[in-house]
């Protein structure tokens, strides 16, 4: 695969492993070092242990989270990258920015982000959990 | 200076052209390829020219953005870095990430996000225009 379809094909793996609340695959998808993350509302989160114990509560909560993504946009040079999309979470929209680096051939996710944003009133129906949009 | 300290510099650079309006220095803190922003509440904009074009409507509008920020966390892995922040604008905490890559000795900015959280009440006072906090 080109490093664009393989990047692309690591995010779409993110949002599986969060739509079926698979904490071992979330697990293999975030690198050990330099990772950061920022949920919605929340502080920001530095380090694989803080970030591995947030997914295990939202990934462990009683309801799962209904997630979606689309308008993928892939960002590469050389071994580091950045997706841009747009997340549907429990038929909220959100920006995006999930960052990975290239570890032994593998993409690693070493930041996310999800920023609130507005939608058109036609782009908020809720899809299906875990559809991938587009 | 070392990694750290250059890296801070620049970040500290960036919110000091964001509080002084200073779209000239904004130009030179962005680099020019692989670029990506998610302003509050703004859908995702790639490349170089829609970024500077949205940061001289914010910065050339009738109102200075009063805006600080604080905390200040450095990732440094190689040639690629993440600065962790806490902005407070007009008032309003923001969780920040900005993405820094090297390039010819300097830390220029790759990408920038910013998303609102909650801040306890004794924390929300509103500092003077520019001023570090950390």
């Amino acid at each position: 695969m080109s490093d664009d379809s393989e990047l692309l094909a690591a995010n779409a793996a993110y949002y599986r492993a969060f739509a079926n609340g698979d904490f071992a695959a979330m697990t293999r998808i975030w690198a050990e070092e330099g990772v950061s993350c920022v949920h919605p509302g929340w502080p920001a989160l530095v380090g694989h242990d803080a970030i591995l114990e947030s997914y295990r509560g939202i990934l462990h909560g009683m309801n799962r989270v209904r997630i979606a993504h689309r308008d993928d946009t892939a960002i590469v040079v050389g071994d580091e990258a950045r997706v841009l999309c747009v997340e549907i979470v429990e038929g909220a929209a959100l920006a995006a920015t999930n960052c990975y680096r290239r570890i032994d051939g593998a993409w690693r996710m070493v930041h996310h982000q999800a920023t609130p944003i507005a939608l058109a009133a036609e782009e908020r129906e809720t899809p299906p959990r875990g559809q991938r949009l587009n």
